[in-house]
């Protein structure tokens, strides 16, 4: 992994507040664990009202926090005044979504003036297991926020 | 598109089975409005709890229903006792989920033996609009259920 | 399928020059088949330098098809003095590529600002028979050439 | 990276024979560069006849590495007399391709009963510089060949 710098001092709090004015984010109980240059770690607790049909978490639940994950990751590296844009993103379920949360994480892979991509992987961690979900590529556009 | 037939004469009641215990389906609100053979179109209206920082339906939200209606789509073509995991898909949003609610349009392409390729379009409709917001590419395999 | 206009009006001849700069396309033996404003049709006969190891089309040629087909159905529509760039793209294989020759019929699906996405799928076409081989979703960015 | 056990002891020898079989590895160019359980090294030196408009490798030429990378770190661990199709692959191309010849390297991140997915990266590597071209994620289904 490449090492980036952040274009702002405080991205961190960049990050909080932008994450903080997603609805969706707090309905389904994202958290954020992590954030550095390029980085984003979220937790997303267990509840059943996040579940398919065999009590796991929802596919759709696993796509949404990837997305989130890498979108935060690119979002980092901007300056102030910019905001970042889903383009698309392509996302292999490769283990069911078990775990008493899951761990979404979003690393830059390369930056360029317009777009960003991004590598993340989703992991359902329970107390002495962590198991690879999901791995995901994410494109995003630098837009002026 | 092809016409599909259904191995099952029930294929709607066991469509609506299935998703009736997809307990993320209900959180979000999803409902099915028209179920074909290899064809499944889902709605989902608009409630602030779904939206991203401008305040329209959050990217996980819109990813999330173009993977549900991919997969109905593929599993009203299955016998009785198996059901879809998604492998994978690939979802490009291309306008902004504007709209009193999303429309999931999900199409089986190719049914293989094992696996089952969909084509998926979301919309934002509105009462004089509708505007295309992502399409996508999915890859489901069928399983015992 | 949209209706798009043109940016130029020898946009057919924009097409076929930069389309013969390309010397990986004449190495293959694609043809250029019709061309209209966010539509690209492109023809590949088989030969043996092609194939895999049962004989047929090999997937990366398949591929190699998609990416252009698409590429050239977004040229289309720019204005003269741009050009386009693959961002990204996701191509299922869905049947064997067998035929007298490939097919691949590219069509844009958006046109943004800066980034176009398009639909494209694969044809093997034989004298009594076409078989869907691949389908795909491209994403381009418009670029000063 | 997991650790993968080769299924058979020579799978060196059934990588290189499969390899030997695709007339369109040799069109190219292909050189195998290492194999190991669950990864493959390739290796494409430039010619002319790989170009694009700006004298760089094709786009479809870092495509088709990367599904053969891919395809055959997948091979590596089957047992005698199976083989790897390509289900489908997802390529975002972050670099243009410069260099005196490519790298693909393929890597399985999941190795399923019936599916295996890998991720790719294909680089442009030159005398004193190598750059990241291209990243990607393949899906394989495992059949008797």
């Amino acid at each position: 992994m490449t090492d980036y710098s952040p274009q702002s001092d405080n991205y961190i709090q960049l990050v909080q507040e932008a994450f903080s004015k997603q609805g969706f984010m707090q309905y389904l109980g994202v958290e954020i664990a992590d954030i550095k240059p390029g980085y984003c770690e979220l937790h997303l607790p267990f509840k059943p009202e996040l579940d398919q049909h065999h009590g796991y978490f929802h596919g759709g639940v696993i796509g949404s926090l990837a997305d989130v994950s890498g979108g935060f990751a690119g979002y980092s590296l901007l300056p102030e005044g910019k905001a970042v844009l889903t383009v698309e993103y392509k996302l292999n379920i490769i283990s069911p979504g078990v775990g008493d949360y899951l761990k979404g994480v979003g690393r830059v892979v390369k930056q360029g003036k317009t777009l960003i991509v991004t590598h993340i992987d989703v992991f359902g961690v329970s107390k002495d297991n962590e198991v690879h979900c999901a791995t995901a590529i994410q494109t995003l556009i630098a837009v002026t926020s």
